[in-house]
């Protein structure tokens, strides 16, 4: 596991504006927001990536989700609506590797997505 | 629930090119493609959109998020990489309303994500 940002930001060497905080996972403000509300939502367990969840980390990801539609409810996009973004690799755009979700909303998101 | 074309995909009543069927969820190619692999993953059970999902939803949405990775990776996007997006409601794009996983690879994904 490289010494990732994520790494850091969640052992409190680099601040974060958190919207969530709970023991398997952790949500707070993109630092380049692309769309009104910008979250990233990031599990403790420091996965690469989506593509090595193990079977054992089903309940960890089903987790996050609801988490991301949590704090998307909170940031008043339940009505709207938003996309739920996560990136694998370079093709994927993968920016830091470390699993995370990205919650986007509060304008009209286009398709294709990206 | 509306009578979705995935919930007739579901009950055999429109054909799809399924790549992956289990107990809880199927997963097929999407008939407009975004880019060179485009499948979707859908649940069996008629969950609206990731907003209507409840704790008791945990286990599937991490079995889907899991699947959306063993389809990538049988698709040969383990090495370059992917992209998974779920939309909810009218901002996020949502053409269908019954939840599903888009998985995107074959090509580099450009951000933002729509």
């Amino acid at each position: 596991m490289a010494d990732t940002i994520f790494a850091k930001i969640l052992a409190g060497e680099i601040p974060a504006d958190f919207v969530h905080q709970d023991e398997l996972c952790v949500a707070f403000q993109d630092i380049a927001p692309q769309a009104p509300v910008h979250i990233l939502v990031i599990p403790r367990k420091p996965l690469t990536s989506l593509h090595v969840a193990a079977q054992e980390d089903g309940e960890l990801l089903g987790h996050m989700l609801r988490i991301c539609s949590k704090v998307a409810g909170s940031a008043g996009l339940a009505e709207d609506g938003y996309r739920v973004v996560t990136n694998i690799g370079e093709d994927g755009g993968q920016a830091v590797e470390h699993l995370h979700f990205h919650v986007l909303g509060g304008r009209s998101l286009t398709w294709p997505p990206g």
